[in-house]
């Protein structure tokens, strides 16, 4: 009776024998896309994080929303800032961060201390619209390759699984971007333009969202010992042309996203007896791939 | 400038000094909640999952949604059907999934080999109402403590984090409760009416999301070896008074509840500067401490 390749997910290989052709599910479009949909994330806005032991996360940085603390974390990473830090912080369905250690030290030159609090722009951005309600904003979607929400006049990036902000403290510029998090559960959205985020996981993040969860307050590791060691943060397009990663994405607004984003919204492959007719904007990842 | 423990949640307990009060966050008000505002869960709706390292995970059944399914599982626990079974699947931001091993033995006489597809039922429990906008369905809410979305007709439990369903094959009858599941990311809700609910974890949910993602396809584990052992799974109401463990909740309708609710979608302790206004049902967690 268990056919776990099957659970959960279609099979459509198995049932395509009858007379029409069964519906693809979003994992099928993405997987028959050709070469020629995929495009290339710039290097010079990713980051490459190489953990302690050599795994290793790749975040795309999102200059256009947050310009102030991507300069500043593009500086920190050319400056060595995260070689040595750590992951600190591991709290259940919500964020996982981490921080130079020892913590506490000064800033390098050219970094600002006090950057504005970029948590909107104007929306003169063109935004792939997601025609559905959502609880949080009037309209969501998708700008430059990023999850968004807009009211029509501002347009902010959305605390989805796997997005990347500035921790801060209380003052809303307190964060100059030295400290980071990603989101490793259910979309956090009440964060949304009360922090800063500045890009998302491209790959790796089943990694970050695998680590122990810390049992200090917040989520932090009680035991120094608990943390997880950071090897380094590069940015990929100082590297050597060569031992670069290249990370692609299906990118919104193109026809293959198109496809995936229909086949999310209403499944008609062979295991559901139901589709939504709708998404929530956090359901819907970009698809991403990483080679090298 | 690091203050760690001030991070991403309010602390208002350095901000109080100031002339009026802050207003407490979610987790403050959890944390001041009265005992008398807690709710034992019924033993005989609970599972007790021991995994081989002896780490446990508590399971609150949902017999008013899914009775056939429910009355199975319960059978499966007390025949031992997972004393020695495995997590075979965890597949990042989907599901964690078990399972009886060797796959494919027969079921213990009494358990439904097909069940009727209980993905929804009459709208007659009484719906504790959420009133945002929501893609997925007209009404959202919580009945008998769990998440759940109604059309007006039909109510239905949502596939939100830490939600426990049935895995199954293509006929949508054929899950018996034999190979289970739980929601580790944003809530998959294109599986609503799809597929049995039938609880949700309660207690120690961040254990089985931070397991090692499978990397085999749909997330299982590709080596047998990295499959995480499972000692026993209990019906709690089964084990002696005095060792049984105590899972309370905040119940959706009580007052505590509604203020943990309010805050959620307007946040205004210090932290904040823009309250949401509004919340996704799948971002307001029940909340629930154990005790023993």
């Amino acid at each position: 009776m268990h056919r776990p390749s099957c659970f959960l997910l279609a099979c459509a290989a198995l049932l395509t024998g009858a007379a029409a052709p069964a519906a693809r599910s979003p994992a099928e479009i993405v997987s028959a896309a050709p070469d020629a949909a995929w495009h290339a994330l710039d290097p010079s806005r990713l980051l490459l994080m190489t953990l302690g032991d050599g795994r290793q996360v790749i975040i795309e940085l999102a200059p256009d929303f947050a310009p102030v603390h991507v300069a500043n974390i593009l500086k920190l990473a050319r400056a060595g800032w995260w070689n040595g830090a750590a992951i600190v912080r591991e709290q259940d369905n919500y964020v996982v961060q981490w921080a130079r250690m020892p913590e506490g030290q000064a800033l390098p030159s050219g970094v600002a201390a006090h950057p504005p609090a970029e948590y909107e722009r104007d929306a003169t951005l063109p935004i792939v619209p997601l025609d559905f309600p959502d609880p949080y904003a009037p309209k969501t979607g998708w700008a430059d390759g990023f999850p968004v929400a807009s009211n029509g006049r501002h347009v902010w990036l959305a605390h989805c699984y796997g997005m990347v902000g500035v921790g801060r403290d209380m003052p809303p510029d307190t964060g100059s971007g030295e400290e980071l998090y990603a989101v490793n559960g259910q979309a956090p959205r009440q964060l949304d333009r009360n922090i800063a985020l500045v890009g998302r996981v491209v790959s790796g993040m089943e990694i970050l969202s695998a680590l122990p969860r810390g049992t200090a307050a917040l989520g932090f590791y009680a035991d120094p010992k608990q943390r997880v060691p950071i090897r380094s943060v590069q940015v990929v397009a100082d590297m050597p042309e060569a031992s670069r990663p290249v990370v692609q994405i299906l990118p919104p607004g193109g026809a293959v996203f198109a496809d995936v984003l229909a086949a999310r919204v209403n499944r008609r492959d062979p295991f559901f007896v139901r589709p939504a007719g709708a998404t929530d904007l956090c359901n819907v990842p970009v698809p991403t791939r990483r080679f090298r």
